[in-house]
C-alpha cells in the first residue's frame, strides 16, 4: 500500500529503487544445522567469504584518494583488524565443526555472543563498537552469499537505516548506491556534508522509515524536500521523473557555470581555489576554472611507503603539480602527518596519548629538519617551473613562522648556490587551526604573506571536541560562535593587513554555509572540486553587500540554534 | 679540588650533600657469571628485587594526593606494567638460568636489549620510552643492592642528571632528596613549576654537572642563584650556612604571614581560594586563611573502585567538607573523568583516539544523566550544612549551561518535595578550560554566578599540545601571546558583568606568574595550600594600581621571549 514519509532533506537528488533496509544490530538468520560431510565444505565456504572481503576492503582502499582517504581509511582499518580477529575466526570455526551450525548461522551466534559481550558492558562505547561487529559481519554475510559486500545494498538499491557514519557515506557512493535514507541525524552533520560533497541524495530525520519500510519495498526519495514514499503510484512516479528532469536540467545548468565568473549578484568577485593531489582532480580544478589549487596536501606522497620520498621524488610531484595547472597558482602545504595517519615510515609518533594534541604538522618537520629540508628544497626547486605558494600546517605562533621562514630561505640560499633556478619571491602562508594562532593572529600576521584557516581542526581544537568521536554526538560543530567570532576576527585581520585569506575546510565546499561565510567577510574559498560549481552557484545567487549587513546579527546568536536560524533566513 | 659551575635558578633553596650522578641511558655494570648451583638463588634474589619495587611503587601511589596524583599516578601506572612485562622477566629468567650471568649483568643486557629496539626505530619518542625502562631497571638494581629504590638517590643525595620529568620531581620530594641539578631543562618548565609547589631546590640548565660532577662528590647547590660548588672550601661553606639561615628565616618571615591579610601596597585585597580534597588540606587552608575551597575534585571518590559511588556515600563526603571549613565556601566540581583517569568503574571510556578531546567533564556527565542526577543530589543535599558553590567541567558553552542548570532545578524540587533542607540559592560555575567558552563568554556569563579558568587545560587546548607530551617540548606553556588576551578577556568580561572569577590551574599557585595575572586582573587565585604564603608574600610585594598600567604592554608581547622580559621587568 501507498504511504508516505517524512524527513528532512540533507543531500539533493531524487532516486527511485527497492528499499535495503538495515535494522539496527541484527542479523536476521534461522537456526540452522548441516551434515557432519559437510563440515569442510562450510569450513571452506567461510573462509572464502572471508578472504573475498579481505581483497574487497584492500580494493576500496586502494580507490580512496585524498581527503578522504584519511577520514575513511581508518575505519577500514579498523575493519581489516577485526577480520582477523582469532577470537572472531575459531568461534566461526567450532561452532560450525562441533556444533555443526551453517555458515550463517554461526555468523549470526559469533556476532550475537561479542555483542553481548559490548552489551554487558553499560558504556556508551558499546553501541559503536557493536556497529564495527555488524558491518563486518555484514560483509562476510554478505560475501557467503555472492552478494556484493557491506551494508547489504547494492548499487540501484536506496539503503534505509537507523544511522550512517561519514565513513560509509563514502563506501556506499562508490558502489553505487542510489540514496539513503535515515531515522536519526542532522542536515549538518559531518555524514550529511559528506553526503552533499559526493552527491549522493541522503534524507535524515525520517522517523518512521525503520517502521513502514521493508526490505525489497520499491520506493521514491527526494532528497531535496525530504520526502519517502512507498509503493508509489503513477502520479508519484510522475512526479519522480519530474524531479529527475529537474534535477537533470539544474546539473546541466551548473554545468554551464564552468565558464561563468565566481562573483555575486552585486559585483563582487569570489576566488575559488581547488584543493586537489590527483591528476583527475588537477584536470577538473583547470576545466572548472579554479584560480589554482589552494591545498596540496603532500602527505600521500609520504603513506603507503615504507620508505621517505627522496628529494627528486618529491621535486617531480611538485613539478608536474606546477606543470598541469600551466600558470595557475599551486599551494603546497608541508608535510602534516601525526599519529593518526598511517604512514608506515615511522616518521610519525606512535604512542601518543592524543595524536590531534601531539608532534604534527610543522612541530614534527622542525624536529625532523632533514626531512624538511628535503622537502623544502624539493618545492624550492619545483618554483622554477611556476607560480608556487608554501603553506606551513599547524601552526601555533610568531616562533614557528620565524624558524621555518630561516629554514627556507637558507634552503634557497643553498638552491641559489648550486645554480638552480627558483622563484625570486615564493609566497610563505600559515594554516590558521591552532586556536592560538587565530587568537594571537597580530604578532605574526606581518611576517606572512597568506593565510589558509583549516577549520576542520580549527572547531575540533576551539570546542576541545575530536571530530571523530562519535559519542560527542553534535557538539563538533562549526555552528559555535566562538568559532564565527574567531573566523569573523581572522577574516577581519586579514583584511586589515591586506593579506588574503582563504578558508579549506570543509565548511568552504558545502553551499549551505557558503552566505555564512560571506557575511563573516570571506573572499577566498578553498574546496574539492566536486561541489566547486554549486559554491559558484550559491555564490552567483547572493548579494554581497546585504549578507554583510546581516553579519552582526549572525555574530550575537549564542548558541547553534540561533545560527541555524540565521542560516535559514538567509540561504540563497 | 673546588669548582663552581652555574646553572639557572629555577626554586629556591639550599643543600649540601653528596652529588647521586644518574647518567642518561646506562646502567655500569660489568659481565660477571654465576655457578649453577647459584642459579636457583639468583632468581630468587631477583624476583625479590621485582615484588619488593612493585610493593615501593603501590606505596608510592597510596602517597600521592589531590591534583600530583593525576599527574604522577599515569607514569607509576605505566612502570607497574613495564614490571609485570613478561618479555622483561622472562628475559631475565633466561639469562640467568642459561646464561649464568648475575642478576646485575642480566638486568643491564636486558635493559640493552629492550633500549637497542628502541633505538632502530629512530623515532623520536624512542628516547622517553628508554627512559621509562631505565627507571624501571634502576629501581630494580637498586632493590637488589637494597638500596632505597629509583634514580640510585636517597634521602640526604643532592640529584645530577641530564633531565628531570615531572613525575619524578614528586617522587624525589617524597624520597627525601634535597635538590636536583639538571643540564637542561627551563625555569618555567613544568617540571620547574612542580619543583617549587614542593620546595625542592632545582638548578636547571647546569650545562656542564654531568661533565664536572663525579658521584659522591660533595657539593653545595644554592636553587636561588642557580650555584653549585664541588669540594666546597670553608667560606663556601660559611656561605652555604648563611644561606640556609636566611631561607630558615624567609621561611619563618613567610609563616607570619599566615595571619595577615592578602593585600597589594596600594591596598586591593585579593582572594586566595585553596584546592584541596585530602582532610588535611583542607585543614592547611584554614589555617592559612583561606578564602575558602576554590576547587574540591569530586574525581577521587571515583578512582580506585569497582563501584560508583552512591548518594550517601557521596553526600558524606561534601557534608564533611563543608562541617571542615566551618563557615566558609566550598566549591564542588562535578566529575570531570575522562578515558586519562583511571577509574575502574568502567565509567569513563578506554578507547577514544583523544581523550582529551573526547566524552569528559560535563559531557560524560550529561550522556549519564542518573549518575550526574546522584551527584547533585548528594551535593544539593550537602547545601544544607554550609555555604556551596557547584562548578561544572568541560563547558564549551550556553546549551550545556542550560541543561545542567535545568536538571540541577529539577533535582532542587525534588529534594525540596522529599523535606530535604537544601540552600535556597546555589550558586553555578562554569569552569572556563575549553576555548570556546572563554572565546564566546558573553553569550553565557549572564547565565552563571561565577567562574574558574582551569588554566592546564586552556593552555593545552589553545595551543593543541597535550600538556603530558614530552616531545612537544617548551611549546605547552602558559606564555603565548593567546593565551594571556584570552584570559585578559575572560577577567574584563567577568568584571563588567560582576561575576566573580578565580583562576584554578597550576598558573595560579607560582608566586612567579602572580604579577603577571594582577596585571591581567585576576582577583581570585585558586591553589593548593602549599605555595598560598608565597604567592600572597608576592601579592603583597606590589603595587596593583602600577602592575595593571603595564598590562598593555604585557598584552603587546608578541612571543614567549616578550612575555618573558616583561616578566623579569615586573617580578616583586
Amino acid at each position: 500500500m501507498r504511504r508516505d514519509l517524512s524527513g528532512i532533506g540533507a543531500s539533493r537528488g531524487a532516486a527511485l529503487g527497492r528499499a535495503r533496509v538495515r535494522l539496527p544490530h541484527a542479523l536476521e538468520v534461522e537456526q540452522a544445522y548441516i551434515d557432519e560431510s559437510e563440515v569442510d565444505e562450510e569450513l571452506a565456504r567461510v573462509h572464502r567469504a572471508i578472504d573475498q572481503v579481505r581483497d574487497e576492503m584492500h580494493q576500496l582502499r586502494e580507490r580512496l584518494h585524498g581527503a578522504l582517504a584519511h577520514e575513511v581509511g581508518e575505519f577500514l582499518d579498523l575493519h581489516a583488524l577485526l577480520l582477523d580477529d582469532p577470537e572472531l575466526l575459531q568461534g566461526l570455526d567450532r561452532y560450525i565443526r562441533l556444533k555443526r551450525y551453517t555458515a550463517d548461522y554461526a555468523l549470526r551466534r559469533q556476532r550475537d555472543r561479542i555483542a553481548n559481550v559490548f552489551l554487558g558492558m553499560d558504556d556508551p562505547y558499546l553501541r559503536s563498537r557493536i556497529d564495527d561487529i555488524d558491518q563486518v559481519i555484514g560483509r562476510i554475510h554478505a560475501a557467503l552469499h555472492q552478494r556484493d559486500a557491506e551494508l547489504q545494498g547494492v548499487a540501484g538499491d536506496i539503503l534505509v537505516t537507523d544511522a550512517i557514519a561519514p565513513a560509509e557515506v563514502a563506501q556506499l557512493q562508490a558502489q553505487g548506491v542510489l540514496a539513503v535514507v535515515t531515522t536519526t541525524g542532522s542536515a549538518l552533520s559531518h555524514s550529511a556534508i559528506l553526503a552533499r560533497s559526493l552527491h549522493l541524495p541522503l534524507i535524515v530525520g525520517a522517523s518512521h522509515a525503520l517502521q513502514w519500510l521493508n526490505d525489497g519495498d520499491v520506493i521514491v526519495v527526494d532528497g531535496g524536500t525530504g520526502t519517502v514514499i512507498r509503493e508509489p503510484n503513477a502520479a508519484d512516479l510522475k512526479a519522480h521523473q519530474q524531479r529527475v528532469n529537474a534535477y537533470k536540467r539544474e546539473h546541466k545548468q551548473l554545468n554551464r557555470l564552468r565558464r561563468e565568473p565566481t562573483r555575486t549578484l552585486d559585483g563582487a568577485d569570489i576566488k575559488l581555489w581547488a584543493n586537489a593531489e590527483s591528476r583527475d582532480d588537477v584536470a577538473e580544478a583547470h576545466a572548472l576554472g579554479a584560480a589554482g589549487v589552494g591545498l596540496y596536501r603532500t602527505e600521500f606522497l609520504f603513506l603507503g611507503t615504507h620508505e621517505l620520498p627522496d628529494e627528486d621524488t618529491q621535486f617531480r610531484a611538485y613539478r608536474d603539480l606546477i606543470l598541469g595547472l600551466t600558470g595557475r597558482t599551486a599551494t603546497i602545504r608541508t608535510l602534516d602527518l601525526g599519529a593518526d595517519k598511517a604512514d608506515d615510515t615511522g616518521l610519525a609518533l606512535r604512542n601518543e596519548e592524543n595524536p590531534a594534541l601531539g608532534l604534527r604538522g610543522i612541530r614534527l618537520s622542525m624536529s625532523r629538519r632533514e626531512i624538511f629540508r628535503t622537502q623544502l628544497r624539493a618545492i624550492l626547486r619545483a618554483s622554477g617551473y611556476g607560480p608556487l605558494r608554501v603553506l606551513l600546517p599547524m601552526i601555533s605562533g610568531r616562533e614557528e613562522i620565524r624558524a621555518a621562514r630561516a629554514l627556507m630561505d637558507e634552503v634557497a640560499n643553498e638552491l641559489r648556490a648550486e645554480g638552480q633556478a627558483i622563484a625570486s619571491h615564493i609566497p610563505l602562508g600559515a594554516m590558521i587551526e591552532v586556536p592560538s594562532a587565530a587568537i594571537a593572529l597580530t604578532t605574526f600576521i606581518r611576517e606572512i604573506d597568506f593565510l589558509s584557516v583549516g577549520t576542520n581542526d580549527l572547531v575540533q581544537y576551539v570546542l576541545a571536541a575530536d571530530r571523530n568521536n562519535e559519542y560527542l554526538g553534535d557538539l563538533y560543530s562549526p555552528l559555535h560562535p566562538a568559532l564565527l567570532h574567531l573566523l569573523h576576527d581572522v577574516l577581519r585581520t586579514g583584511a586589515r593587513h591586506d593579506k588574503p585569506v582563504a578558508i579549506c575546510g570543509e565548511m568552504a565546499g558545502d553551499p549551505s554555509f557558503t552566505p555564512l561565510l560571506l557575511a563573516l567577510g570571506l573572499e577566498e574559498f578553498s574546496l574539492h572540486p566536486g561541489t566547486l560549481l554549486e559554491v559558484r552557484r550559491a555564490i552567483r545567487a547572493v548579494n554581497l553587500g546585504e549578507l554583510r549587513t546581516q553579519a552582526r546579527s549572525l555574530l550575537r546568536a549564542g548558541d547553534r540554534s540561533g545560527i541555524e536560524r540565521w542560516m535559514r533566513a538567509n540561504a540563497p
